[in-house]
């Protein structure tokens, strides 16, 4: 488990520079035909010759057996405990698209879906509307009033919104109102404690002003709001790890997490290759000491089922990675939040093959490949993704020794 | 983390006899041109035919990262848990010289130094004068007396002393008055918690007095203190394990942690090598149930940087073992309390390489050898050194079944 007064009192001012580089949904399984795991079987020379150099283990984002998502996946990888601090996908949509949620702001995902005349759903997300159809629809959802608090409403990408409220004394423990079922009725915001009353009843003044402005439009004629919370007010970076840390990140989610932790998030396009997001660390590289960087196609390829694609993305890093080798980083880590085998086209529990590769500090391990079964025998063992943080800490020389 | 209530629970009164070998700073990485770790490189027959018929394993003595100094590594190895158990430095020099501290007392640890005309630091250890200079002035600081608490001062070695408090109601969490930087004044003594105020007004009062005792004196005109701490009372080795433990160690420090879990202590020579410590362990065999011999070289020649020299003290310990095997230990585990790489030249963060053998119930592994390559795929995997007293009290069949 995290043990964060530990870590801050250790924390050193200066130390080595780390890059810690996230191929989403890195792990796998066999498939179909293919004896190796799209890791395994995909052609990494220099990815197989840091772990030469370097060494590798599993890591368990959340517990054994456990599938987790990708916002507590992260959070583990930043050396939070996720259980112990959830953290609403309200949330990290807010903080995902620049949002400036406040402290005591309840933030909630919104998707619109279309109902029949009698209030039941018949599309959850509205016949997957573009971004262009839902903005005019946002926009109208913004302009709602209600007595008792400030709300936002904003656009997140095509059927998909996020609402906050402003206002003292809210409390973000409500239930999602959408029944996760067509033929039913969008549910009534309910508290899941009672200090949560007030606020359930002001979404819900919300929502029914929100079900008038829209019974006209098709098919978005009405929402559904999921992921209700509020930022947990987590130790920053600088404040637990003395790190100046920045996010390269392609997608929002990924932005919103990083922003949790007090990362800055640097500017990325949307169709940023892995080779364009190294660039962006290398143009950044004098004004921080720790960078995430965030590669998705990984885990898309994976759920989409594309194992030899998600291969093809992982030999796209391994093309692109002497230009983050060039920058000569102390410590670089390559893993991911979870594993996403194409097999089983999800998300999995299976631990995530991780490489340390820290030229002055590290201890080799037999490792001659990076790839499941090899990081199975790996140096580093199994070990909970929450310790990765101290492991990268301690590998960068930036960890006072305890005790004398 | 330690679970005491259990283990003194299942303890049994009888079973096997153990020997706890701990090389200091055993654990390694290459250096330079070689590609082995010291441990690795050394010529062990011994131990290597000890790790063939056993089993290997890591522990990491603190958490994943987190490089430990000698006695919350020590704590560690003995069952205890040093981040929620802290041992104050002073405690340990005082169990360490063999001083009776009582519960409540305060111990800190003392060192004189050089102050100018103007009360600034110009020496932090005043010329590192010897013990025959120093005891003198050790006397004549013994002498004073202050109301409202009895204050012993003993000698540690050359400038380095301990200074005990004795009174009803004393708290030991002060700080130090060491400014860690010369060209400035020795810090005042401050409660680190209001419950401590008394105490820091005491010491306060007692290092007033040395002042004027020191002022003459060259270089030693002055003091700064160190480490405060009270014996944290943790619980003893024969109440919780219900064995009778006994300490071979050279160095103060490894006697004064010992002392502290209610080992009792071996009269040893500061010369001894690992043999004449071995000889110590045949000579009391019949009177104790667990052995803790420490050998400290292997921890001296990985902070010098000293690769070869390193790895020759593991050979010397290798050339001595014959001797504690004749003794027909049930249990002889070896490893270290930390690992100390001569190419980092400190302690460090690496999980140390760990030999149980216990011929009539280890499980044996693959392993071949002992070292860290091979303690990596060992069938001990990797376990927190808290873990490592259940594991020998198992393997001594020392503890009763849990549950029917």
């Amino acid at each position: 488990m995290a043990n964060h007064k530990l870590i801050r009192q250790l924390a050193r001012e200066s130390g080595g520079k780390i890059i810690l580089l996230v191929l989403d949904g890195l792990g796998g399984m066999p498939f179909e035909d293919y004896d190796e795991t799209a890791l395994e079987i995909a052609n990494t020379p220099v990815m197989d010759r840091l772990a030469r150099e370097g060494c590798l283990g599993l890591s368990h984002p959340i517990a054994r057996g456990v599938t987790p998502g990708s916002g507590p996946a992260h959070l583990s990888l930043f050396g939070y405990d996720p259980v112990q601090t959830p953290v609403g996908r309200g949330v990290l949509s807010a903080l995902g698209i620049g949002f400036d949620l406040q402290s005591g702001d309840i933030a909630a995902r919104g998707n619109f879906c279309t109902v029949d005349s009698s209030g039941k759903i018949v599309d959850r997300r509205a016949g997957r509307i573009d971004s262009d159809v839902s903005l005019p629809l946002v926009s109208k959802l913004d302009k709602i009033k209600i007595a008792g608090a400030e709300t936002y409403v904003r656009l997140v990408k095509e059927y998909r919104f996020m609402l906050a409220l402003r206002a003292d004394g809210l409390d973000g423990r409500l239930d999602d109102t959408d029944p996760q079922a067509i033929g039913k009725a969008p549910l009534p915001v309910t508290a899941l404690d009672p200090a949560a009353e007030k606020s359930a009843s002001l979404v819900q003044t919300w929502i029914n002003a929100a079900q008038i402005v829209l019974k006209d439009e098709q098919p978005a004629n009405m929402i559904t709001m999921r992921g209700f919370g509020q930022d947990p007010n987590l130790p920053k970076f600088d404040d637990l790890y003395r790190l100046r840390a920045a996010c390269v990140a392609v997608y929002p989610m990924y932005k919103g997490v990083s922003r949790l932790v007090g990362m800055e998030v640097l500017e990325t396009e949307s169709h940023y290759s892995p080779e364009d997001e190294f660039k962006v660390v290398a143009d950044n590289w004098d004004d921080f000491d720790f960078f995430f960087v965030h590669v998705k196609p990984t885990d898309s390829r994976g759920e989409d089922g594309k194992f030899l694609e998600k291969a093809q993305v992982i030999e796209s890093v391994d093309r692109a990675l002497p230009s983050l080798l060039d920058l000569k980083p102390d410590v670089l880590v390559i893993t991911g939040d979870h594993s996403t085998p194409a097999s089983l086209r999800s998300h999995s529990w299976h631990p995530v093959p991780t490489l340390m590769w820290a030229p002055d500090t590290h201890l080799p391990d037999r490792a001659q490949t990076f790839g499941e079964r090899e990081a199975q025998v790996g140096g580093l063992g199994q070990f909970s993704a929450q310790d990765l943080m101290p492991m990268i800490m301690g590998h960068a020389l930036r960890l006072d020794k305890f005790g004398a």
